[in-house]
This record gives structure tokens, sequence and C-alpha cells, in this order.
């Protein structure tokens, strides 16, 4: 064999479904960029599918692993066994990094080599390197955005059509922006582990998964999104990691937002995150959240870096609490009993509780009587005091609806 | 003296305006988060001011400077000297980049060491790192975007104000938006320097100012903004850099923007850059344009960057060629004869050209008569010769007056 320059970069891919196939493939496309950019040509050194492959040989042969197979066994094991043996390993796994994070990164660390992890929040959008990079010593206040690309959709479709849920659902799924089983993504729990890793990379503190608490689309109503629409709001799936109280606090919920918000205008099967911090402003980053080529574009970037240089593997700082109780705007829709004074006596339970009411309006007659209103940001503990004295009231035909808003000036 | 840990990282700053003082300040303000970040606390080495300090003492005791002077001289042979002598640069000095990039990416490359400028391109926004390392082998079609907040809040006070440029200018002053002299901004100078530094990241292209040809803001009419509103489009001073025929596009000038356009709601003071390829969809980023403690935000990633680890040395790859003439859709104001059979021959006129009208509104009667109209994309050479054709009717009661547009699907 003849030396002809520096020896190749040997990549072993572990997953070839949508994404691990559309990356062998960008790899192959991009390789003289990538050796012009790096020095070093990149190939595959195998390929661990369910049925082919030995994990062993695969990384005996590797310089780098990229892992694309999802869940957590036996990917978890295999990025274990990767970082111990020195190797480098980019993953699109959020579900192993929301959950297991901390023992991952300790071994990247003790193992001195970088565990790269773009693909796995927002898809295309540049928001792991931003927050750990660009803003890695900015005391960042807040992060939130769109993270779910699914639920955005069927939130979108569902303000657009009229339509109600299910139908939209059965849409996104015939469209392929929502899976066979859509729980994870309908439910808020993809997003939650998102948000579990970037309120860790923003704040330097360990948050795993199942300190995230997480609110679904499921339940949302048609007729929530038309007077949303005359009110000027429109629906988000929210998820949000904020520094509160001396703590942070790390959510996912339906949200509304006033036309004017930055976040606003994002529709489709988009992504867009907001980062806050006095030194910075905001800054609002969106671009498509998944798809194959882009999440496979995603992991080459990480792919690159870890190629063209060291970059710092990422390690918790401080211990915050999480702050369970924060507050919050919200939208408000009773079904009433269309008699004079109900307004004054919803209003009154609202005030004996704290709660004020920001606007408000009265629509139809008899059995289609309701008020819907959006009051003023107060702690949350208190608006659900609020709501449970209201089902007191023998004037509500219905249980209270209530659903988050982000007021105007945020 | 006792040894008590690594060694710190002293840092050399170069000018303490605005943006040099705010650095100097969030530097002692973060100096625990940077050491956390880096292992090595920063401190400064020597400030040169006009009137204070010597280059060559704060030189020889620095490991690394900071240029926040501004202008070529003395700032270009500084950064030479301080490369040469194998410190690391960080400068947001976009005129220094845009008109001698080679010859300092070629001493950085020569010398082995860093030089970065993220505060050098739309602020706080992360796009330099952005299109550097997470686009960094991606074959990027464009990158446009608002890179000047000055012209961004005088354009978005006269749509809403209906105020002359003039007026505006003036309010832009007093509100420190705009600079006493703010001829660099207004003109479209600043950003054609921001655009050549974009171009030559996302195409790995030499591209210097000289090349950039732009257009400013200050020849808008009020009244191009009142029908303007009418028709659904925001107008914006873009920024593009796009591949064209085998070649590359970069240019600076005002655009109308369908509502539905992604920079279309980005108002006031703020930056918006859009990057799109195949492999990426479209990513978009915005926030805050300029300001001092932004700026030095992004300074401050900079040099953490450059602490954390080593990050590749841009390289031009190929010489790609400069294409002129383009195609664009266009807003077309005309004033008219108030007179049957006029719009006929304006329309007669632009088909002779192969332009075809979008949309058109006639307004006003008598010496109030105009036509307002939006027609499709075609090449401007061709466009400008069928504005040269409408100049010879004998309808036409002053020249036409021409505004780029995006169409709506772009």
């Amino acid at each position: 064999m003849s030396d002809d320059g520096p020896k190749p970069i040997r990549i072993g891919l572990l997953g070839r479904g949508n994404v691990g196939a559309a990356f062998a493939e960008l790899l192959a496309e991009r390789a003289v960029a990538v050796e012009a950019a790096t020095g070093r040509r990149p190939e595959l050194a195998g390929v661990l599918t369910r049925s082919e492959g030995d994990f062993s040989e695969i990384l005996a042969s590797s310089d780098l692993v990229v892992e694309l197979m999802g869940g957590i066994d036996p990917a978890k094991e295999y990025v274990i066994d990767a970082l111990r043996a020195g190797k480098p390993v980019v993953t699109a796994n959020k579900q192993l990094l929301a959950q297991h994070g901390d023992e991952l990164f300790g071994i990247a660390r003790e193992a001195g080599v970088q565990l790269r992890f773009e693909a796995a929040v927002a898809g295309v959008i540049p928001i792991v390197r931003t927050i750990q990079e660009s803003f890695g010593v900015t005391k960042i206040e807040k992060v939130f955005g769109i993270v779910n690309g699914t639920t955005n959709f069927i939130l979108s479709e569902m303000a657009a059509s009229g339509a109600g849920y299910d139908e939209v659902l059965k849409q996104a799924q015939e469209l392929g922006y929502a899976e066979a089983d859509p729980s994870d993504d309908v439910s808020g729990a993809d997003a939650a582990a998102k948000m579990a890793i970037l309120a860790r990379l923003a704040f330097h503190t360990p948050v795993t998964l199942a300190e995230v608490p997480y609110e679904g689309i499921e339940a949302i109503q048609p007729d929530d999104l038309a007077y949303a629409k005359e009110l000027g709001l429109s629906l988000k799936l929210l998820g949000v990691a904020e520094r509160r109280d001396g703590g942070i606090s790390v959510r996912v919920f339906p949200c509304f937002l006033y036309r004017g918000h930055p976040l606003a205008p994002i529709e489709g099967p988009f992504n867009a995150v907001m980062v806050e911090a006095p030194a910075i402003t905001e800054v609002t980053m969106s671009g498509p959240g998944a798809g194959g080529i882009q999440t496979a574009s995603a992991v080459l970037g990480d792919v690159v870096s870890i190629l063209a240089g060291e970059a710092p593997v990422h390690e918790t700082r401080t211990e915050l609490p999480i702050v369970a109780d924060v507050s919050s705007s919200f939208y408000l829709y009773l079904e009433v009993a269309d008699q004079p004074g109900v307004l004054a006596r919803v209003a009154t339970v609202l005030g004996d509780h704290d709660v004020s009411v920001k606007s408000v309006v009265q629509r139809g007659a008899g059995e289609e009587a309701r008020l819907v209103m959006v009051v003023h940001e107060c702690l949350e503990s208190r608006f659900a005091a609020a709501i449970q004295a209201l089902g007191e009231l023998p004037e509500l035909r219905a249980p209270a609806r209530s659903i988050h808003v982000i007021e105007e000036q945020f």
C-alpha cells in the first residue's frame, strides 16, 4: 500500500434508519469538503444495524463513533464503551442524554474525549453549539421555544383549518410529520427531553428528564383556537427553562403567544429557540426541527468540529434547585349560565385569589353562553386555587379550561 | 509570589470606546465563569487608547489581543504584529476584514494562530461561528438578511409613523440608533462590509468590500411604504450573498418582503440572517445588531473559544467569479397621466421586455394618478431596459421608482 497523505479518519456508524442512512450518504457527498476543512478524509469503518455488523469489531476499527440508533439499550452501553476506548462520540439521542447525561458526560471527561450532540435538540438549528460556545460564559436567564415539529405542525393546521385534533393528527401521519405512535411527541415527552438537555447547558446544572413536568396538546379544542384568533393569539407547544427565585424552572406546555412575539410566526414542522440574557438581550434561532438530511447535517457539523480541533467537554458547575411554582398569564374559557351577574361572580372569585383579568369577551346565549378571558401573570398555585373555587359556582356549566399565555410585554 | 494554580491568561485590549469599555467590564464580571469554562483566569494586560498605553509593551505582556479600535490604521498594523508574534486576535473590525481579509487570514495561517471575529457581523447573533463551524462543510446556497440595525430602525419607524426619512433619521440619532454622521449605515456601506465577510465564509472564496455593490435607504419615500402596506409588503435593507450561475452574487439593497417572510417581522434595531442550503433547508437567526454590551458578549465568546481549544483558521478554497446580473422581483411606482389606456401601454412595454406583472393597483386621479405594481422575478438587466423604455412614454409624469421584492414563494 502506498502512503498518499494523512490517514483517513474512520467513522463507526451505529444505526441505519432514516437519519443513519442520510448521514452515510451526506458523509460520502461531502468527503472532499471535510478533507478541505480538517485535513483528513472521512470514511465509514463499519455500520451496525439490527441485523448486521459487530459492535466490537466496528469500535476497534473506528477513530470516531456516530450513534444514531436511538433508545437507551444498547445505545448507552455502546456510547460508554466508545468513550472508554478513547473514541469521540457524536449522537442524536436525546433520550439517552436527558436520562443519563451525568453519567455519560462524566465518562467523557474522565476519558478526555468529546461527546457532541447538536442533532439531539432542534434538528439543524445550532442551539447546542451556540449555548455551549458562543454563550458559554454568558449568564443565561431563559431558554425557551418550539422544540417539537410534529406538535407545531398539528397546532398550525388546527388554527388554519378549524379542524379537530384527531383529524389533523391523521393528516400529519399521512404527511410523515407524525409517527404511527405519536404519543412521545403529542404528550410533550419528546420536548421535555430536549429541554432537560438545554437547561443543563444553559445553567451548568444537572437536569434529567424526570425533573421536567410536561403537558401535551391532546386536549386542545378547535374552539380555543378560534377564540384565540379573535384575541390575536396563536398557540404553540413551548419548552421553557429559566432562572426563577434563585433556582431554575424547566417545563413543557401549550401556550398562546401574541402576534408580535418572535415565536408567533413559527408555523408548520419548524422549531425555534430563544435565548435571553442581560448581556445579549435575546437571540432567536429557527429552522426545520427534524428530517433525515437536516439531522444528518447537524451530526456532520459535530464530526467536523471534532476533526478540526478540540472543544471543551461539557461540565456542570453548580447544583441549582428546581422551582415548581412559577407565575404565568393564562387564557381562561368558561361555559356559563346565561344570566345577569355571572361575569361579576366570576371576577369576584378571581379577585379573591389575586388573579386579575386583562381582557374578556362574552359570547353566545342560552346553552351557548361563555366567557373567554386572559388574566395577568400570577403564581400558578394561585391560579389553580382560583380555578378550583370557580368549579364551586353553580353558574358554571362545564369545568373551566385554561391555557398558558405569554403577555405582550415579556 | 505564591503559585496558586495555572497562570492567568493576559489580554491586551486595543481601544476603549463604547465596545471596548463594555468588554473590559464584562471580562471582569465573567472572569470566574471564564476560568470555570477554560481553566484559566483572564486579566487585562493593558489597554491602548488614543492618549494612553504603548502597543509594543501591551503586546509583549499579552497572551491574546482584542482589537476594538475600529478603522484601518493603525488597527491593521497592530493585528498583523500580534499575529506574527504568535498571539491569537479577536476583532470586531468589519472594515478591516472586508478590505484586508485575505492578507490577515494568510498571516494568521502562517503563524498558526487564531483570528476570530464574531462581533464583526450581526452583533451577538452567532452567524460567523454557525457558518464556519456548524455549516463548515455544508454547501451553502444563500446567506442573506438584515445586517444593519440603524437602517432597520429607520425603515420600521417610517412604516409605522408615515414620517419622512429625514425626520426619522433625526429621531434615530436622538435615540442613539444612528451616529452623528450616519452615512456609512444609511448608504449600505456598513452592510456591504458585513456581506463581504459572510460571503467569504459561506462560499470559501475571497470577497472584498470593493466587489460588493450597495444601495442605501436615503431615497426611500413615505409614499412607497404606504402603498407597500396595502400590498402586504414591508421594507428591509437586505444584504444578499448567493450562488448564481456557477458564481456568486453579493449585494446590499432595500427590498420589500411579503408578510409571511421570516425576515418581515424583524423590526427596530434588530438584525436577522438566513442561511439556505439543500441539506439544512433554511436556518434563521435574529437578535440585537449592535450595542456595546451585546458586541462585547460576542467578543468574549471568541476569547473563550480560543482559551478553550483550537478551532480552524479560515482558509479560502476556490476562486468563484462574481456574477453581476441576477434576477429579482420588483415593486414599481409610476406617476402617470390620468387618461384611458395608460395601464395597457405600460403593460405592453413591460411585456416587450419579458417583465410580467404580478399585481397592480391604480390610485388617484388627475395630477395624482399613479400605478403601483409588483412584477415577477426577471433578470435585472431586463428590468432596467424596461424601465428605460418606460421613460420614453409621454404618459409618464416623473421617472419610475423601483425597489426589489422577494416573492412570497422564495
